[in-house]
């Protein structure tokens, strides 16, 4: 079994949060939307019925933690969660706060605006936020 | 406790292919993808951490069996998955299969392309096709 590597797309497009016992979590570059990009971390999976039923579990249970942190942290009028993996294959699962003002409502966010960076040092501040209540 | 009601929006893009121990589940009518939408029967449900544990895990095991008899029936190139809930709130969970050369590849679906209508008896034979994979 060859070790997990993240894609570089992902990596590029986020920053690292934490690990949690699947999944590694990611932060989004896009200042539009505070929005956590989990992946488990097993070479080779495309799909979420790529897992078994123990870490398809698993997964929900940390997708319902990302959840529950984002919406302890940032103000989030609705979650949005998608596994897509159209552009980047390797699996992923998107846990977006969604707010009512934001540069897509009610839209799906996936190319409704342009990206737009944070301020310096405001994303690993979100991400060191996040982290502190994932722990 | 209030008894579970199919929203109206969604009942009418879609059409019924069964119930599953916790989700009813649809068919959408927009013949560009085969679409299908797990509405969990409780009420008053918006995201998917308003279920308990227990019924999250069976949501993620009823994501899986649709996916996998989704990519039994029909061509499927890609599954997408997806709580987004911006327009309907009621929750419910998208299980689509995407094709490379369909309407909207490799763009999510959503406001991608005008939907299309099924010839007629269509849909209601993929419903019933699918319906019975799911028994």
């Amino acid at each position: 079994m060859p070790d997990f590597v993240l894609d570089p797309r992902l990596e590029g497009d986020s920053l690292p949060v934490t690990d949690l016992p699947l999944s590694t979590v990611r932060l989004s570059r896009d200042a539009n939307y505070p929005w956590l990009i989990a992946v488990p971390r097993r070479a080779g999976l495309v799909e979420i019925i790529d897992l078994d039923e123990a870490d398809r579990a698993l997964l929900m249970e940390e997708i319902a933690r990302l959840s529950q942190v984002l919406r302890q942290t940032v103000r989030c009028d609705k979650l949005n969660v998608a596994a897509l993996g159209n552009s980047v294959a390797q699996l992923h699962v998107h846990v977006i706060a969604r707010r009512h003002d934001d540069a897509a409502w009610p839209s799906p966010i996936w190319g409704a605006a342009p990206p737009k960076a944070f301020a310096a040092g405001a994303a690993e501040a979100l991400a060191a936020a996040l982290a502190a209540r994932l722990k």
